[in-house]
């Protein structure tokens, strides 16, 4: 099945495009710029969601829902919002088709235009500000701390399966507090909460850091995020949480009582992951030979694999097997057997390891009589012979750590996509010739930023948090500077 | 707090709003028909999903996710369908805003025209069966047992909260299958699936049966549903199972190769219930003094209020308080300690009340002593006192008595709003007087059906399963009739 793959050295952007189509992941849909998530993908991207789902409501967080539409006066009302959303997104103009009248199917009827045409929501802040206004009078109202798990709409010109489609599914925290100081906690907290998600059950190490002025979300005051390291050498933005700071609360006129009596306006934040993760998840661990998922993630954590020729050895192969299954069922493994007659065990072997599942057993004729089993990691591509007594012990600690391994595997990949650079041209020569992230000096200015991309498409993934202060110089200009910043081609 | 809000007898409807507003589940938002869920009503909601979900799991079915957008052309492409549902709905015609040149804020860009403008989805088969045409083959892909939860998008002219709005969430179940008879199954089996969460989670009893012609889903071949019976003596439809026969494959040209090699197009069935059950939920338990939620669904379970004077009674209160509220976790009970220090226990009492918490627990100094607490039920509002040592086994108890009283309440109170009616005027005295369900016989065309309509705004609710035949004469034309049908005003 893999050999009909591109490998990552030959063409990384093919490979990882064969591995969400073939891995039976996503594909794209007849609408332009929008994807279907197909069942498997699907089910890796709801174990996402219940875990981050369990990590809000641990954190006090609650679900809500607000509508799809935004009143196109809406995104006017905050300045740098309109900037960074208006731009390209799907407006409703119309409510209303009806038959033509040549006969030509259905068309827009003309006269059931919009007074007021509706944005599809490119994210919530207007929407659920303008609501909050209604919610929150006093101090008693808050901390109001609300999530929603929702679709959104950005009319992306160029799209990639996860990575950057028109539609995606994400969730978006947006919450009200009564001090900027409370504010900014949060914000740090969802930060937290998005790496310990990434590097606990993705297996994805990633830099807690804050963006640039000019790397900033629209409408913020402060951008923090987490980036990973892809293997072909480029940054992933893997999660944003923003500190809005009063900017939404005057834009839509959200003020609280103080307990000292006083009106001031409401201090906010939002924070959000999509399923771009998917695809951050997708290019983090795969190999030549497909998909890999980290077993906290993976849907099957253990595929069985029944081996036999003719009828009397397939009943007591497939009781064998099922004995085993409910076994290691009975442990809290996510194990199925692959009883379909329709497919031999060599292309069942060969789908599974496509499709990443952590740990593959094969079970003969022999292995029963032998009382033991062939087992195959997904990660290493390792092969070991256990005991069947031992199996479930041994599986349960086998996807520890193969979860270890992969996280490792991971880091250890970054690391060598990590490097310093002190001048232009050790700069330019690291980013042409294995890229990944750079840390250099920089000026501090947007200018001298926007340079540096314009040269060699490089941007400033991150400040990173508790950076050491460090002398230096520019890079680019050679002008003074108190730190180092990390750069890198990206996602 | 009750004591503002208007009673069934004075005005339903107002009743009803009342409740959705004040119990915080919901509001409607800026944008015209569409609600804002708030996290009370969405903790409601998320707790239906996850049961729901989990029987559509355990009956083989997986979820996915299908584009939001549905090129205009698509509807068409199945005749019943787009009469059904091209009339009013979201069309997306433009996909880009920009800077007003007259200063006039951001208008619609009249260069970012669409070539073909898109439909928000207001039910998903036709992009389904779009795809599914790359995904089935062979007999050996088959059946497809797909489901999603989503957003869809009506252009509904009247709203009301849950019941009828713009958008509003739902799940969409859409299967494939390589025979008539396992469609015809798979509608049936999801029907019961509704049902039995009808009835064993929500408490609400339901008729299961099928749709007359004229009430079938746009594209069916035949509709099933489950009815509920409100309090005011109108029906609402909770759910629907459609078998589609071939009409979406034929539209798409799905064909599959089947065991004895010949290609026939595949047969299909879709299924779906919405956030309107939210509305029947309310409207099947709720009384004058607010929300009356079934424990199963219920957020909370048993509210603990502390009730004291000064800060050593506080202390010791809580500690009490405290404890019992562990040992109520430890045995699986949703439980809550309302500490709030910004309201006192009398206004806590109502609010609780008003937002149909099953049972409350008043704590307070003399409790401890006694080592008794008083709980109240919210069902039938009685209170009795419980001795400590007992309070975990006899609360597990009395939620799953509560659970079966409300189911048995509303049994009762629809079997009270069922009649039969042999006569014209019998029928329509009944209607106006009590209204509910009226068994009657109809002569089975879609004239007469229509012509009720007309004159009563009863509709044929359905053809219950397993209806008994009874010859008998139509109500209204005297034509001879094989079955009374059910009739009702309906939601």
């Amino acid at each position: 099945m893999s050999k009909e793959n591109a490998s990552r050295e030959e063409n990384y952007s093919q490979w990882y495009n064969d591995i969400v189509i073939k891995a039976d992941l996503a594909e794209n849909s007849s609408v332009r710029g929008c994807m279907v998530i197909k069942p498997y993908g699907y089910s890796v991207w709801e174990r996402m969601q219940r875990q981050l789902d369990d990590m809000f409501k641990e954190t006090g967080h609650e679900n809500a829902y607000f509508p799809l539409f935004i009143p196109k006066s809406f995104l006017s009302k905050e300045a740098a919002h309109v900037e960074g959303f208006a731009k390209e997104c799907a407006v409703v103009t119309h409510y209303r088709l009806k038959n033509d009248e040549y006969g030509k199917g259905v068309i827009v009827d003309p006269d059931a235009k919009l007074e007021e045409e509706l944005i599809i929501r490119p994210t919530s802040e207007t929407i659920i500000w303008n609501t909050y206004r209604g919610w929150i009078q006093s101090y008693r109202d808050l901390p109001l701390l609300i999530n929603q798990w929702a679709n959104v709409v950005r009319w992306e010109m160029r799209t990639r399966l996860f990575l950057r489609t028109a539609e995606f599914l994400w969730q978006e925290g947006h919450t009200a507090h009564a001090s900027a100081d409370e504010a900014v906690e949060e914000t740090r907290q969802m930060l937290d909460v998005y790496a310990q998600f990434a590097e606990e059950f993705m297996a994805m190490p990633v830099i807690k850091g804050v963006k640039t002025a000019n790397e900033r979300f629209a409408g913020a005051v402060d951008t923090y995020c987490i980036e990973a390291m892809m293997q072909d050498g480029k940054a992933l933005q893997a999660g944003t949480s923003h500190f809005l700071g009063q900017n939404f609360a005057k834009a839509f006129d959200v003020k609280f009582t103080g307990r000292d009596g006083k009106l001031d306006y409401v201090w906010a934040t939002s924070w959000g992951v999509s399923t771009r993760l998917m695809g951050a998840l997708v290019m983090t661990h795969s190999d030549d030979q497909g998909l890999v998922l980290p077993p906290k993630l993976a849907p099957v954590q253990v595929i069985i694999v029944p081996i036999y020729k003719g009828d009397a050895e397939r009943e007591s192969v497939l009781e064998f097997c099922d004995g085993i299954f409910k076994n290691l069922k009975k442990h809290g493994i996510r194990v199925k057997v692959d009883s379909r007659d329709t497919h031999k065990p060599g292309f069942k072997f060969a789908e599974h390891e496509f499709r990443g599942v952590p740990v593959r057993i094969g079970i003969g004729p022999r292995d029963i009589q032998n009382g033991t089993v062939e087992i195959a990691r997904r990660d290493t591509l390792e092969k070991e012979v256990l005991h069947v007594p031992d199996l479930a012990e041994k599986l349960t600690n086998l996807l520890e750590q193969i979860q270890k391994n992969l996280y490792n595997r991971a880091f250890q990949r970054r690391d060598n996509l990590t490097s310093r650079a002190d001048t232009w041209d050790e700069f330019v020569d690291i980013l042409d010739s294995k890229g990944g992230f750079i840390s250099a000096h920089w000026d501090g200015t947007s200018e001298t930023e926007e340079r540096i991309k314009e040269l060699t498409k490089a941007t400033i993934r991150c400040i990173p948090l508790n950076n050491p202060m460090e002398t230096g110089k520019c890079i680019l200009t050679g002008q003074p500077s108190d730190q180092r910043v990390l750069f890198a081609r990206a996602y």
